[in-house]
């Protein structure tokens, strides 16, 4: 194993896109994640996409590069073992994550007792304990009222899990904060926060809240136009669509250079009295604007822009489907560093990603399947939780813990 | 200065939303983090929105708690101040972030010639160095084509700068595994990464790289559905819209059951012979399962729903405006310990968030202003570049650093 955090072992328990993905990133970073599971899996052991055969490709990608053990935490002696993966020995270990906290044999408290130092991150719905999920979360903040087409007021929900990849990203950093502040004071820590409560802080970061309480204005939508300065999707000859963006004053330049408008958008500025190297009047004049480029896209092919304005310095990219993104941009696909084809059980080969992040003076681990679900139970209870052969042995026949080898066994 | 980094000390050279955030998020958990700026500001100084004398919220939201140099890097000696900033000594020091990396003077390897251990974190827009942002990103890797209304053909962008905010929290995430690294090596590191990688990345994190390459599909746009499992939008009697989520099989009984529908839905299972406890299965009948669950919805107001769907644990929630968010959500308030009111230096009092996430043995540091440019500008040259009053102040009069004081002298 390689990697930045070589030498970390964190435990999860958890389900669908935060804390899996939070446990994911950990991995690809080096360290050794191992993620428990009920026998018959998580809540996302058959999330969707799936391959025709049923198997999640969404819990694939979410597991890349763990390590799985399949116990039945229903039974108090597979608790109590549970408890002794998550609060085993050593500097690097201790360090646990959840968004599946309920009150028990997992509280923090509770699991303190066998591990004082015990760091864990605990991810909830929102503040008060209740269930939340992006979907839920999203409509109540705000955002879909401003998403979509201009003319339409039907709110349009993200596409991308936004909050909760967010969220996935804020247990990496707090588990880590955690763990310097541990290696520091030889403190432990309980970190929790909400998805909601990520989502609200957001909202006053992008200066949201500022908006809505001292100008009093809630922000209308604008369709694909980029938010307080310049940047617009055209549709071009050939059907196809790109965005381009005027954000900083040199963005804006090369683009009325290179579409030839620089004259007209001098004489729209003195016919509207604004000065258009100010982006907030950009903004404001952003249909105006419009006009004035669309014919200039209307007339060209994207094979044709492309090369110009990447000449000219140009912010810009066509629009495209996934199956697009992947046939056409060699961004995906081996030439990009940080992908490469794994073998998938139950999907096959396919390309995957390891972690966008490089360190100059640690690997980056390649991308690894995702386990089978159960796959490391026996290497785990051996090394991790110390346990004998036979002791293993008598947990596999009594039901209460399994393997893929367990579920062939039971199938024939 | 309280939190779980104190102690810490991070510089950043840095525009718009993702180093920023990440700068942010270091200084809530209470890191003492260095915004060094040109005389005149960043780029994003007067980033939209911007109160009605023209501050801006968005870069107040963004740089809270921080300390702000203002500094005329074109200088040669200014460089060689903000180079010592950089790399002051001490333990918890020599951490630097930015996402406007030029060949030059802040280059990993010349910087390290002043301290060897430097951890520095950058963020460019894709993998080769070519400019990208958020806007142009996320058309390029597929979602705008799977976002909006099912019946149009449309792109549709997210109004979120979905993935600026994953990627500054991954800078927090580098930036720490790789101090992290230096406290049980020594070495220091350097970690970059690329917006349009973030993305792709998350593409296949989610299973679609999967999905198309495995499966041959590329998804369809399905409105505001929960993809893979059941989640609709409903129009209620009122004129207001909820989302509902059955996402989990309690949570899709506990649909059923509120809105007495149980009974339809297994008739609706037999005459379509499917098993509709199967996440797939309901993602396959949802029209045939919102048209049964539709005249509930339109029938009821949302502060009749709002109770019952409460009481019966279904997972849901109503689509507000950011206005009508902040006027009726108690999380947005100083109900919820998040937020407190803060002083911001020329858009006056508002609401502004903490960090979402507590930690049991450290304090959660209040939400503080975001500096005013340059306000920090003497204390961080003595403290921290060790320069006397008599060199502070010539460099002052050489016009070489600011303050807001130098801008009133200016300006009178």
């Amino acid at each position: 194993m390689s990697g930045v955090l070589q030498g970390m072992r964190v435990v999860e328990s958890s389900a669908f896109v935060a804390v899996p993905l939070a446990g994911m990133t950990l991995a690809q970073m080096g360290a050794d994640v191992i993620r428990i599971d009920r026998l018959e899996g998580g809540l996302d052991m058959t999330r969707w996409p799936v391959t025709p055969s049923g198997h999640s490709h969404f819990w694939a990608g979410m597991n890349k590069g763990k390590r799985s053990i399949a116990i039945d935490m229903r039974d108090a002696r597979a608790r109590e073992i549970v408890t002794e993966i998550i609060c085993a020995p050593g500097r690097d270990s201790g360090l646990f994550m959840t968004n599946l906290a309920v009150k028990g044999w997992t509280d923090y408290e509770t699991l303190r007792a066998h591990r004082p130092d015990l760091c864990m991150a605990v991810l909830k719905g929102d503040r008060h304990g209740r269930p939340a999920v992006d979907y839920t979360v999203n409509p109540a903040v705000g955002f879909p009222m401003v998403t979509g087409p201009e003319e339409s007021s039907e709110p349009v929900a993200h596409a991308l899990p936004a909050w909760d990849c967010i969220a996935g990203n804020m247990i990496v950093s707090a588990l880590l904060a955690a763990e310097r502040h541990r290696l520091r004071t030889g403190e432990g820590q309980y970190a929790e926060f909400s998805l909601k409560d990520v989502a609200a802080a957001m909202i006053g970061h992008l200066g949201i809240i500022g908006e809505v309480s001292v100008n009093g204005t809630s922000r209308a939508r604008a369709g694909n136009a980029l938010y307080g300065a310049y940047g617009q999707d055209f549709p071009c000859y050939d059907g196809q669509r790109v965005m381009v963006v005027g954000l900083t004053e040199r963005q804006w330049a090369n683009l009325l250079k290179v579409t030839d408008t620089t004259d007209r958008m001098q004489a729209l500025a003195s016919e509207l009295g604004v000065d258009l190297s100010d982006e907030g009047e950009r903004w404001k004049a952003r249909k105006a604007i419009t006009a004035i480029l669309a014919p200039w896209f209307a007339a060209r092919r994207v094979r044709e822009i492309g090369p110009m304005f990447d000449k000219a310095g140009v912010t810009w990219s066509v629009f495209r489907t996934f199956a697009e993104a992947l046939d056409q941009d060699d961004d995906f696909s081996t030439a990009n560093p940080m992908f490469s084809v794994i073998d998938q059980p139950g999907a096959g080969h396919h390309l995957a990603p390891a972690s966008p992040v490089t360190f100059s003076g640690s690997e980056r681990r390649p991308a690894c399947p995702a386990p089978r679900l159960g796959e490391h139970t026996e290497e785990i209870l051996a090394d991790i939780a110390g346990l004998s052969d036979r002791q293993i042995g008598s947990l596999f026949d009594a039901g209460l813990v399994s393997s893929p080898e367990t579920e062939i066994r039971m199938a024939s």
